[in-house]
């Protein structure tokens, strides 16, 4: 909290990026970088540092707050990237590195070498190591843990053991547990010799000597109770508790619920093993709805915006390859009716109009049932309610949208015929699309998969082929 | 808090929802309700209390927290959600309406007459007044004025003042505040005086007769220091602050990286008027994740799954109407070049897939370019370094997947010219692509429009009528 301290306003944060920006662009700095792009980066660095502008920017950095320099770095090109990382003091990249987005994480620990790695490893806890470990090369690892006292040793492994997307993942070690039978004035002298007490911690935990969890006692509670009294009488006896192998989502929604601020983790046997917090919490939050939205971009994971052309590439390549198969196969349902395209040539022309409004109709539907999935809204028992819901909304926009295509290729083509298949092949897809936009997500959560991955594909692929299969289809029977 | 003393994890929080469905679904329930869709609601509902299961029902709904009694009636249909509506005591009225989703509580408003909403109004504090004033009738807003003490009726006036999306919408009045030339012994006499602390009171605000803020006491400090001292000595005296015309999604970026708890609001002159919880962040960042994703698919806001069909058409149409908008923009394109497939029937069938392609690929670029804007993280000098890389990736997929595409339409047509065409006119519309991906974000960010609303539908709309130019026109000078 302390880099905290100094700072009044939100603008001042803002301006923090700005300093450090023109601060790596005066000239010189500039120039020297693009004279010694072949010069190894540390000579640089140290050649560098004695000039006026790179001694403000180390002065600057050095105040910051670690998420505050996490984001600046993420915000700069590779080259000026790793030269700011080397300003920064090295008992400070542990926590850097825990700040910044994977993709940035990658780069800077490409550029550190394995004892640098160990120091700013060293510094973490156990939970954040966890979090940390993926990234980092197995001999780094290996040589921190032997380095880990006993206790802390077997915390990493327990933290490292749960899946992501699970509370364990979510949780943290670091908290003050307190014995029933004591008073709250030996509660109070306890906190006293503490040097301070962990982030977020609104209640301590009262546990037995075997770590059973038996209450909490809220810092609120204890500052207004009677100093005289025991924590039995005082503590809350009951409360909400999480299990490490619950899903980070569900704890999630029981934050925002009831509004919580730390959640006791307790194992089977009723034994306090962590807790876990709203700021953890928070960034989750933000994380899977980020990663909801680059996935269904078809972006596999967060991308470094100044990633190396082949970075991207790698990271982008699966979805279009899968969208090159899709359109492959719409294609060919095309190619079976190449006949009557010969015949009648405006039906290319109007083919796509019919394929994209029942797309863009069916991501509309999957989007809202996913979501409603996700938020467990949606009981077995009115599958069926929906799916005769949103044939009628389809219906609704078929005759509405469909006439008035229906209309259009009237118009344009003299063909009172052509119209009437327009109008008809809107109204089909959009049904088909309204079926298959609440089928596909009740089949996938139906086998336990994700509904939301690729869900746009998928539902796209339905109506491209079969909006040109109905279309084309209805074409031949009736006008050719 | 209450409610939760008797809970103990998660699983009984979903079981909460199945037990409810269970006991709407007994027989008897279900048949009344069938038998009796005509009858007035409230009748129906008197004549069926007296039976065994909804009297279980009321007791268990009773003992819930009112988040839960939210989430169970977004999940039934409106016939059930309005009987189980009329089972919840009126005093709790008011904060169930705050925590169902806009779309559902427009149905629980809907059946309330104005007494029942004007005393539902008149349980809430003035920052929770303001978020559903917007629902309510007018004269039911003026009747609660009306009934307000004079210091809420301002604090409403000023809450109702601030946008959406702004600190002031997040922010709340109730909050502890104490005089700095006090002992903390001063300070704990003061707290326990009053009943319990706001939720989420981490930290007292320390200000002057005037209400200028001086600092902020952490309990923790609170908790830890020597009684005898004066709040001067031990509060913290410069924090972070917020103004409540600043943007929300600021505020909820601080908290992510400081990991807060709570943040006083103060106006120009540095008088505390606020502060804005951890807890309001959480809400605020679930819901305006969610709402873009609503957006990103066509949705114009968080729709109701049980909606009539009409509020759901409603709800949709205006994103359906662009769509056919540019679909027929793309076809006239193709209707320019009718001669050319007339000739060449094959270009019917692989013009979807250029198109398609290229759609996909934008969708990756424009969805990255939009994140990192969002998050600040795109300054001005990079955007050439940017549109640069992204067009080097466009260049790399063009030539791996067109080059793919080329050798199968070569194989499938027995033409190594059409092969050709298909290559390069890929390989230009995932340039096209890459290029309007960085470029629409860029302009309208610049224009300070919010780069994400309709992104998708804008670099579609230039990624099919492109590929069809692009396509059709390289095909007709060098095919035909």
């Amino acid at each position: 909290m302390a880099e905290l301290a100094n700072r009044l306003e939100l603008e001042d944060l803002r301006d923090n990026l700005r300093e450090v920006q023109e601060l790596l662009h005066r000239q010189e700095i500039e120039q020297e970088l693009l004279a010694r792009q072949e010069m190894p980066r540390h000579a640089l660095v140290e050649q560098l540092v004695h000039q006026q502008h790179l001694v403000a920017l180390q002065a600057k950095l050095e105040g910051l707050h670690p998420a505050d320099i996490a984001f600046i770095l993420e915000s700069l090109p590779l080259q000026a990237r790793l030269l700011v990382w080397d300003l920064v003091k090295a008992d400070r990249d542990g926590e850097i590195l825990l700040e910044v987005s994977d993709a940035v994480r990658e780069s800077l620990i490409e550029s550190m070498d394995p004892q640098e790695l160990v120091a700013a490893a060293e510094t973490l806890e156990a939970d954040e190591l966890a979090d940390l470990a993926p990234d980092l090369p197995d001999d780094v690892i290996q040589d921190v843990i032997r380095a880990l006292p006993l206790e802390e040793r077997e915390q990493l492994r327990a933290a490292m053991s749960y899946d992501e997307g699970s509370v364990g993942a979510l949780m943290e070690f670091d908290m003050v547990t307190v014995r029933e039978d004591v008073t709250l004035e030996a509660v109070t002298r306890y906190l006293r010799r503490l040097d301070e007490l962990p982030d977020h911690t609104d209640q301590l935990f009262v546990v037995d000597r075997e770590q059973h969890l038996k209450g909490t006692l809220p810092l609120s509670r204890l500052i207004v109770s009677d100093l005289e009294l025991d924590v039995a009488k005082v503590m809350i006896p009951e409360t909400l508790t999480l299990a490490p192998e619950e899903r980070a989502e569900d704890a999630a929604q029981a934050f925002e619920r009831y509004d919580l601020v730390s959640v006791p983790v307790v194992d089977d046997l009723g034994q306090l093993i962590g807790r876990v917090t709203v700021s953890a919490v928070l960034d989750y939050v933000r994380e899977s709805s980020a990663e909801q939205a680059l996935a269904e971009a078809g972006l596999r994971e967060e991308e470094d915006i100044f990633a190396p052309v082949w970075d991207s590439f790698r990271n982008r390549w699966s979805w279009l390859a899968i969208n090159l198969v899709t359109a492959f196969i719409a294609s060919r349902v095309i190619g079976a009716f190449e006949g009557s395209i010969e015949k009648l040539v405006a039906l290319a022309a109007l083919m796509p109009i019919v394929a994209g409004i029942g797309g863009n109709s069916g991501n509309q539907t999957i989007t809202m049932i996913v979501r409603a999935l996700a938020l467990g809204q949606l009981q077995s028992q009115y599958w069926r309610t929906l799916i005769i819901k949103e044939l009628s909304v389809a219906l609704l926009n078929g005759l509405i949208w469909g006439g008035l295509l229906g209309l259009l290729a009237w118009w344009l083509y003299a063909s009172l015929q052509l119209g009437l298949v327009m109008t008809f092949a809107t109204m089909l897809n959009l049904m088909l699309a309204a079926f298959m936009g609440v089928a596909i997500p009740w089949v996938r959560a139906r086998f336990g998969r994700d509904p939301a991955v690729g869900s746009s594909v998928l539902i796209t692929a339905c109506t491209d082929s079969g909006g040109f299969f109905i279309f084309l289809g209805l074409a031949t029977i009736f006008l050719l």
